[in-house]
């Protein structure tokens, strides 16, 4: 490697050659690609690389979301892959892997990947990716963490060979997020890495069903059990929740009483109900871009280094949304009458990513919480809480697309992929809770599966699921507390209008943020 | 502070002073006290703080395990506590909670302590300790890394301070393994910190019975559920398999088709193993004294730094233990009719460590494995696999008392303690087998919990549990696979004996290691 280098920095213009001579064919490489940040440098230079030279490359990667991870496989680079998620290039994906060009070990949640790095699927080799590195190796990630601490462990600590790709080397670092000591070699990248606003989420496109939604939730759910602690998935029904909490949840007399602790990334759209005292803390699996001076300026509320700025860490943030957090709410594209759920639509293989870690009651948990007992399960003396496992949705997408259906996608895709059991995000038996624009079903308080397919098919509206049932015996239900009904929480359906969210632009963000939150420019409008 | 410190460095002669300025009431304050290494200079530190200007802490601790831990609250220097576990402390615990000295806030893991440290338990103060640090407060933790990362990162970017005892103040560590950005704060402490060996077992103590049921263990789970991926507890009983390994496991023609890849800490009866080449892996929770020079030695096997020395992570460890491998395996005092089971005893609030994050199916993964899909659970779509989890155990403990009992004792001393819920470590429907030298009870493989019973009463030998169950149950559900006895398993009962144990002795392990490994004085018995 000596050609290449100087001191740890390697020649950036040299990278495939550099490539060639530090990889051997049947390498495990890890190839940092998160949920958001992607070492898309690295990335370019190993598709670039000769198969003849370089083959049967073992890949290592969470997200698949760069052209050029699949190229790598296309041209004969490498032949194996374990992932976690395949979002924006799953339809290529099922169509390599039906081609026989990629040979899957297995689809993983984020942190199985990871936990798997540290037994059975350690990396030779890791390319990862930072903001900025000094002469030493010392890295700043910035805001954007995510995995590379524990990419980075899992490759230094086992003889492997950590590269970095840094938007710029400097004289000296910011903050160390990484030492030097656990980095081999550095390159300076010609750009910046590639980094995604996953999590934003224009609060003009919130309509009134995902407010009553919101509405439903709150009183029904967050209201009723008390939840302090919790982690809110991706999707405009759980910023509509964010949304509200400064005008309904405040005339409910919430503040401080729910929502004070959050594992989540830094939702532009919680940036009101931070503003309005309701939130003391919030953990981060990754950054958002655009958020970056507006968290530098509550350390009361996020977790900041010494420079000021996020420290995120998908790891310990998994961590603590699976065991010291009481709810996980996330929404589904399909549901089906036994409340099994699944994000994989016909023919794309998108993966799991983190929500099977949060959408589950982690039976290794033993403190309580009142919102955790309140779920009381079991016999005497095994009884136990559990943790609010809830899925909003509305009972149709855009399209007239039914939710909640018979028999979900990822079944046929689970088959088309050759997977050995169906790729499932969160199985039902999972779930406690589900929130529709009809109403909210406790399925935690079913006493069997009968009772949970009718709960269920209580909330289903007109989908195949929900005509099923007959109006006495949703009275019923309702009467047993299986299912509550707008009315019955209390809820008025006329006032889930536009007019109650706290922010209905993200120029209104901007503004609750005092003009510290800088959105994308594709979410500019102004 | 600046009256006690020089740059970060702490005058080790004035901690008393520094902690009553450093730290104010009410604070919260994360005290390393790991499942291993203790920092016991600044607990003692503490416990001698003035109540009068230093009271109503609120201390994290995740091991109670010094004298000094309970002194602080007995002199009312702290009020408030949240631990995972109590072992030697665990009377005097008790006695303490009882005359209200001691306000529990909860019993916890280990893993999700932490975990609350990123969510609504931050600490204010972190007093952890490690091998040595540089003057830029850089920390080489050495092998027992254990918790002090996570902790670190929990106070150090959540606005805490961080202060540090080190064995030895140096101009250059071996190896960084906290930077000196997250560290404020260092004293060089008058001795090095306390770390016992937790995890060493003299083989002398391994009897015939443990050796039966290491060899079912070895037919019954190991091998036909192909386990290639795996966790064991702490115990004579494990320690038993891992020393059978090299003998009757190859007999078996086993090497390299089971037992490749570990998750636990470096236990020298591993050693044996790994030198007859079983071993592929082993990732640490923490380290064990004796073994550096051994671990150092084989970096093919263990996770080792530059610097050569074994790198352990009990948060990664545990994530690789949940997610990534295909059983756990441990022993227990008590087991009810049900399979719950506990290490709690009569008069004795010892908590629960690590072993329910091992002991439970995590319902977040995905992946498949053949171990793992042979105990296919769930009805389709919702088919999915199971994690084993494993009780190994005797009928009776020594002096006749039985571990399989109509009552958990767990469920007394959980309401003497005004806990909300019985401190059961493991719960029984967690549990797919149990291994007593009757033989293995597949409790997956029961359809209902009356035959759950059954199957556990077969083998729960004289026992009241195993007490009740005729003989012509027992043969049908052999036949039906819930119950292997000897006899099925092909387990020849008079080979069980001391003769089959790759190591005899302490001195044999030291044997086995070429020398290498360097047995503390109270396992020296030659």
């Amino acid at each position: 490697m000596r050609s290449f280098t100087s001191g740890r920095v390697l020649d950036a213009g040299r990278m495939r050659d550099a490539l060639q001579s530090l990889l051997r064919p049947g390498d495990r490489v890890a190839l940092e690609g998160d949920n958001q940040k992607q070492a898309d440098f690295l990335a370019e230079a190993l598709a670039d690389c000769d198969p003849g030279v370089l083959h049967d490359l073992h890949l290592l990667i969470s997200s698949i979301s760069l052209r050029e991870h699949l190229d790598v496989f296309e041209r004969g680079v490498a032949r194996r892959l374990d992932f976690a998620y395949a979002g924006p290039q799953s339809v290529r994906m099922a169509q390599l892997l039906a081609d026989g060009k990629v040979e899957v070990g297995a689809v993983h949640t984020y942190v199985e990947l990871y936990a798997r790095m540290f037994v059975d699927l350690t990396p030779d080799v890791a390319l990862l990716c930072a903001e900025q590195a000094d002469r030493e190796g010392n890295l700043y990630t910035g805001p954007g963490t995510e995995d590379t601490p524990t990419i980075a462990e899992a490759a230094a600590f086992r003889g492997g060979v950590v590269l970095v790709q840094v938007n710029e080397l400097v004289e000296r670092v910011p903050r160390v997020d990484i030492p030097g000591d656990w980095v081999d070699l550095i390159v300076e990248s010609p750009r910046p890495y590639v980094l995604e606003p996953l999590f934003t989420r224009d609060p003009r496109e919130i309509g009134q069903v995902s407010i009553l939604m919101a509405m439903l939730a709150l009183r029904g759910v967050y209201e009723r059990h008390e939840v302090t602690t919790l982690n809110h998935g991706i999707g405009f029904d759980t910023a509509a929740i964010e949304l509200i909490l400064p005008t309904y949840g405040e005339e409910l007399g919430l503040r401080g009483k729910i929502c004070r602790h959050w594992t989540l990334n830094p939702h532009p759209t919680l940036i009101p109900a931070i503003e309005s005292g309701w939130v003391e803390s919030v953990h981060c699996f990754g950054g958002e871009p655009g958020t970056e001076r507006y968290v530098a300026a509550r350390p009361d509320v996020f977790f900041t280094g010494g420079d000021g700025s996020l420290r995120s860490n998908r790891v310990l943030c998994q961590l603590a949304g699976q065991y010291a957090v009481d709810m996980f709410i996330g929404s589904s594209l399909q549901i089906d009458a036994d409340a099994n759920s699944s994000t994989v639509t016909e023919g794309r293989l998108t993966g799991f990513g983190g929500a099977p870690n949060m959408g589950h009651d982690p039976h290794g948990r033993r403190h309580a919480s009142p919102a955790w007992l309140s779920l009381l399960t079991g016999e005497a003396p095994a009884l136990r809480g559990r943790k609010l496992v809830v899925q909003i949705t509305q009972t149709f997408r855009s399209g007239g697309t039914p939710v909640f259906v018979e028999s979900l996608d990822a079944v046929q895709v689970g088959k088309d992929s050759g997977m050995p059991i169906p790729p499932i995000m969160i199985y039902g038996d999972d779930v406690s809770h589900v929130v529709t624009e009809e109403g909210v079903a406790y399925l935690y308080k079913a006493a069997g599966l009968a009772d949970r397919r009718e709960a269920l098919a209580a909330i289903a509206g007109a989908t195949p699921v929900g005509r099923r049932l007959d109006e006495r015996r949703v009275e019923a239900l309702r009467r047993d507390g299986l299912v509550a009904l707008p009315e019955d929480l209390k809820v008025d359906v006329r006032r889930a209008r536009r007019s109650l969210l706290a922010a209905r632009s993200v120029e209104d963000l901007v503004a609750w943020s005092g003009g510290l939150y800088d959105p994308p420019a594709q979410f500019r409008t102004w």
